[in-house]
């Protein structure tokens, strides 16, 4: 029998608990063990709740436990989750966590712990949230590739209002409060809609294909506030979608850029059709070329589906640490000033007046005219980096 | 040092030696362990090639050295690929192999004699090509799910065609020739368009699901060989798409339903906008919901990457299982007479005239004219039976 402690009853703990119910015997036969919920902690007392009888408020009986196995963190937040996971883990337990803030801030040296005792810190429902097992992918079944690049729709809030805005034309503080109706958003939207949640998750897949820690703090992060819907006539007009990617490409070698800002995909690259509260990871390899992987960002079940997987996998392997390529020494991104990219600009004014002076400005680009915004014009410019881009932009502003 | 021998050195066993060779660094760091190609087995001299040194036209000198801990079976074929590879496992040697026929045939008694003696036998190639990580996905990743559908475009070449037919309006055969002359349909293409290969590839995908063998044989299979244009200009009207989808269902319990055959797909699935040679593969599981797997569903190197992650995993596993679940006992899968489906219907006439006689066999139907077809009408079916499908198809005919 293998033992588990959950730390966190609350929506994704609860989920682990009833995960574990439903799906007990499948899960006993893929674990080839039994896997036995021991206890429960929480802040908060569950009177009629099952789990009543295995509660507890103090994580001292966990951590001091032997019999305890592997312990799940579904708290949240850096403390007091990070101050617990490292004690469970210096303990000798292993540790399955679906807290993208502490994996981002603290994966590396949890991870390190858990190397040096032989077990296991695991975290796959960090970043996809559940449908998409893409952290077990990048240990375990793409080993045979150099990753080059992983760029994803990492939010499923913000993908859902920019589905709004898009197919229904709708405006974004319409879009917002109907998301904050349903569920989908937060009161505090901040987390989801500037990207710092987006920012977290491409963090921990930027420090897993580059093998060694890059600090979140460091990647340009821009959200969807200022995407209207002027902006998504244009890209309908090109054939195109506006989505929220976080993307981290190697530049040659061992050195990468990283950036979330909502960007014009094409429609035919694989994310281009993914839309509502899905998520979904796309994969370039030098030897199996693209692969995308799809499924729910986020939701109670799925969340839970992951981390028990996690619990699954831990229970699997006890005693023998998962192979996973995170070093503690922190890797200096590309700064984004140096990043190449293609840039969308809309120009205010002719184009027939302003053509030859943006010619001049931004050198060869595509010019698009909505069907429905008067008034202006855009244009979208060859690869040139952020830095170049911004000189350009302020001789374009001067016009 | 890890000795593998490669057995075949055609175009996927030529590409598991490059990928060895390019990624070699980073294999070897992720197997925590050094590969070593020690043999090459091949009928054929390749004078000049690297691989000189360590060919050998003699199995029995693979079988008979100690020091092989892993064989690659790149052969294909039933024979002589399934005696080598018992032979291998009897030995004690991890086998990975991307041979599809042989595994959808013996897969179920090659683990079992893995399983018997600690050791290993891997296809994860045999099924997703080698951009779709889907049989570690199913053993190792949605372990905390009961999947209830696996639904896969599984076959990169009419895939191809029927993305061509849709998108350019060419016909079947101006598009299979097209096909074969880029080098994506054989000279004699029936086992891509006949769908037996899909056929083989869901046989595996079931048997993992359902944990039991499932006899490729008894799953119904149709190729795409029917599909005319006119079909297609009826699925643009209904904004859906043709696929060649190869599937199975969980009927209740531990029954399941399979088959392989062209359908209409609507615009907000997953599978539908997967166009050209991709493959991808949709799972439903009880917890996690909806996720898909997407990528390269053939090529050289893709498939090679497939192989050579088996390899990995196997270096990581030498003496112990990997949990697959895939007992020796056969399946009966729900007959294809049973399966409840609605029914696309193409009907000479004219729909004022037939219309009442239409809904007096169907029952409810949707009716739907295509701009460009004249002379006819089609239906979409509620949902029925094969066997009352066919009843009604009988009595429609008499119309």
């Amino acid at each position: 029998m293998i033992n588990v402690a959950v730390m966190g009853y609350g929506t994704v703990g609860s989920g682990v608990v009833e995960v574990l119910r439903t799906n007990g015997e499948l899960i006993n036969e893929r674990a080839q063990d039994v896997i036995n919920v021991k206890y429960v902690l929480d802040l908060r007392d569950f009177p009629g709740d099952p789990v009543e009888e295995i509660l507890t408020h103090d994580f001292e009986t966990i951590v001091n436990d032997a019999e305890v196995d592997i312990v799940v963190e579904t708290m949240g937040g850096i403390e007091p989750a990070y101050t617990f996971v490292k004690r469970c883990l210096e303990a000798g337990k292993n540790v399955a966590t679906s807290n993208k803030a502490l994996v981002a801030k603290h994966g590396a040296e949890l991870l390190e712990i858990a190397r040096d005792r032989s077990i296991n810190f695991m975290f796959e429902a960090s970043v996809g949230g559940g449908g998409i097992p893409i952290i077990r992918a990048l240990n375990s079944s793409l080993t045979a590739d150099r990753i080059d690049e992983v760029t994803g729709i990492l939010n499923g809030t913000t993908n859902y209002m920019l589905t709004k805005m898009f197919f229904e034309s709708a405006d974004y503080d319409e879009v917002l409060k109907e998301a904050q109706e349903k569920g989908y958003a937060e009161r505090n939207p901040e987390a989801d809609v500037e990207g710092h949640d987006a920012c977290r998750k491409i963090a921990i897949l930027t420090s897993l294909i580059a093998g060694q820690h890059v600090d979140f703090e460091t990647i340009h992060t821009e959200g969807i506030t200022k995407i209207t819907t002027e902006d998504m006539k244009y890209a309908k007009t090109m054939d195109m979608a506006i989505k929220l990617l976080a993307s981290s490409k190697r530049e040659g070698g061992e050195s990468f850029s990283a950036i979330v800002a909502p960007m014009l995909l094409s429609k035919n690259h694989p994310l281009c059709n993914v839309n509502d509260v899905f998520n979904a990871i796309f994969v370039r390899g030098n030897m199996l070329g693209d692969a995308m992987f799809y499924g729910s960002g986020a939701g109670k079940l799925p969340t839970a589906s992951a981390v028990v997987a996690d619990v699954v996998d831990a229970a699997k392997h006890l005693h023998r640490t998962v192979v996973t390529r995170w070093e503690s020494n922190t890797l200096e991104l590309v700064p984004n000033a140096d990043a190449k990219r293609r840039f969308f600009v809309r120009i205010h004014g002719e184009e027939s007046v302003l053509k030859s002076r943006v010619d001049e400005v931004f050198g060869q680009v595509e010019f698009v005219k909505a069907d429905d915004v008067e008034g202006e014009f855009a244009v979208i410019t060859g690869e040139m980096t952020e830095a170049e881009y911004a000189q350009k932009q302020k001789r374009c502003r001067k016009l």
